[in-house]
């Protein structure tokens, strides 16, 4: 391999890359990056078996050929690298020499020939949606998947493809998040509806839609998606994402969520989430138990927390009530997860009593309406 | 105890006193803050047993006490508050209570009685130093101690008080930095001239130093210090942090200093620390062996690294040099931390022969004058 690129984009490059290259492997060539030509182009590989990136810059190629070098160390001498246009990479054996102005490094490599194939896109993309509104959908939904569980379905997200619009889920059986993503025909490839016909459900390891989240930058427009037999692929700014689904039937979490609620408590999200955050520093360390009293007569909310180390602690804060007084108990940190995530001014905390799941919903803050396309549930502490 | 005071005062003197409470206390006292009423005032008192801080502020006291509150949970609790203007307390058998706008809360405490004692300054300030300058003078200085180490007295900074000035100077015996701190007579007070006739040296901890630069704020204009018995005062912005002082002797240090260099080698600070760092990526990661080679004849400096593990590189840079052609090893990373404290454009790197230390030095960028009040040394490696 012999060829000339900008130093720019080969930085963007190793960037784009090196993401997905953890330092827990201890497979060596599982740290390295596979540099290889490619129709005029350089093609940049990283896998940790589950999740693969690829990416390509145009290069000008006066011999072919590839070799596996080390993310890291790659990385931080091209990343200290001062400013000029061109870099030239050699290779001879395995070893890569690189050149850039009057900085010249050489460092082993490994064989690509060992470097794992990371499977390919054979067909096209089902769907491209805005990425920003992708982006925001995985950050209310991840934090309910369960990392350490010992059903595999329970470590990742359940994407439903429906006619018009993805429903991403996560649940790890005490909260459950549930987001729906709607779509315009334009945002849909030809084959897309052939595909919901014959497969219309994937559940994505928690790392995947991380990595993904962390790939859409404030600039990117647009994420493409594919999924195949037991991979699903991305495609962001120009670099591919390539995951292994989980196997398994994700539960049937629907006829959890309650169809009506009796109670509806509506306020402003951030007096609301003070409250639940100062009620955690108070509420038992393991349990993170607290008291929500809803009195519907007085149009007062009473948070209340205490354990045996600290103390305790009473909040009053005025809400907007419908329906019936409540008295329940709550995971104060399940709490605060769901009220982060609500981008809305006012938050509805929606109870059917002290057994049931309550919910927790974002508000169309010109007409007061309760918004359906989000829905974080949490079950309550039973006494 | 029961009292009022504004939120805004106690907000700050407990995030300026719960700092010094360290996360492996493990006497529960030590991880509470001392609330007490003294003199029209509140007094917050924390310390690690090392250092101690107090702090007072403004309050309208309905009925003297004093009680210890566990910080974290003080600092977790008022840092949640909704802007409210007054802050009420109030001490019931070991418990406070505090309320603020709708928020009530009841705290745990433990005996005040059994709090230790920190130590009082019994005269006054020695000095009044510039606090900005203070702080750039401890970044350059607290790089260098020795933090594990078996001699006592390696591991703080040692401070000389001299009649005009005040030397700083820390080692682990691979380098050494020593900057000089002048002041002007009306930055002393009166009794500063007898004091340092008696004792004018002090070995202060790492961690009080490192304490004293997280407390001096882009705000603070002056540091006050005092040195008594076996203990040193600061005053920052009306705190005040007492540290104990290290016993023993600092060594002579002085006589490692080079008085001469024969070869001086001026370049861009940047682009020396850029070739620097990049060797740091090719040298061997336990020696961080790197090779410099001055050419004299060619007014250049090369840079070189190699290790097994990852290959090797070679930097070309541009110099002014005066003086005989060099060829010295050095440990990079040493270099990379006295490269990263220099302020000037330039710098100045000064060598004798292969076995002497290697100096490093500002310069004065107008002049292009070797700047002497801080002197950062290096030991080569030998081959």
């Amino acid at each position: 391999m012999k060829l000339i690129c900008t130093q720019n984009n080969f930085k963007k490059a190793i960037f784009n890359t090196e993401r997905v290259i953890g330092k827990q492997n201890t497979l060596p060539i599982l740290k390295n990056i596979m540099l290889k030509t490619e129709k005029g182009q350089l093609k940049f590989s990283a896998t940790n078996l589950e999740i693969g990136i690829i990416t390509k810059i145009g290069a000008k190629i006066e011999r072919k050929g590839k070799i596996t070098i080390p993310a890291r160390l790659l990385s931080d001498f091209v990343n200290n690298l001062p400013n000029e246009e061109k870099i030239l990479l050699e290779t001879k054996n395995q070893t890569l020499t690189i050149t850039s102005g009057n900085y010249n490094a050489r460092i082993n490599g490994l064989d690509a020939a060992d470097f794992p194939i990371i499977p390919k896109l054979k067909s096209s993309y089902l769907v491209s949606l805005m990425a920003q509104k992708f982006k925001e959908a995985i950050s209310k939904i991840l934090f309910c998947v369960a990392i350490n569980e010992n059903r595999p379905e329970f470590s990742g997200v359940n994407v439903d493809f429906l006619e018009d619009k993805i429903i991403l889920a996560a649940t790890d059986s005490f909260r459950l998040a549930e987001i729906n993503l709607k779509f315009s025909d334009n945002e849909i490839s030809d084959n897309y509806r052939d595909f919901i016909t014959k497969k219309n459900t994937a559940i994505v390891p928690y790392n995947t839609f991380s990595e993904i989240a962390r790939a859409i930058n404030t600039e990117t427009k647009k994420v493409n998606i594919a999924v195949e037999e037991n991979q699903i692929f991305f495609e962001i700014d120009g670099v591919q994402v390539v995951s292994r689904l989980i196997n398994g039937k994700y539960p049937d979490y629907k006829q959890i969520i309650p169809q009506k609620f009796s109670t509806r408590v509506v306020l402003a999200r951030e007096d609301f989430l003070r409250a639940v955050k100062i009620s955690n520093v108070f509420a038992d360390s393991k349990s993170g138990e607290i008291n929500l009293k809803i009195d519907s007569k007085k149009s007062g909310l009473i948070i209340q927390a205490q354990s045996h180390e600290s103390g305790e602690n009473k909040v009053k804060l005025k809400a907007d009530i419908v329906g019936p007084s409540q008295e329940i108990i709550l995971n104060s940190r399940y709490i605060i997860d769901g009220a982060n995530v609500i981008s809305s001014f006012n938050i509805a905390i929606l109870v059917n009593n002290e057994s049931s799941p309550v919910g927790i919903k974002s508000i169309n803050d010109k007409s007061g309406e309760i918004l359906e396309d989000y829905v974080y549930i949490v079950m309550p502490i039973k006494k």
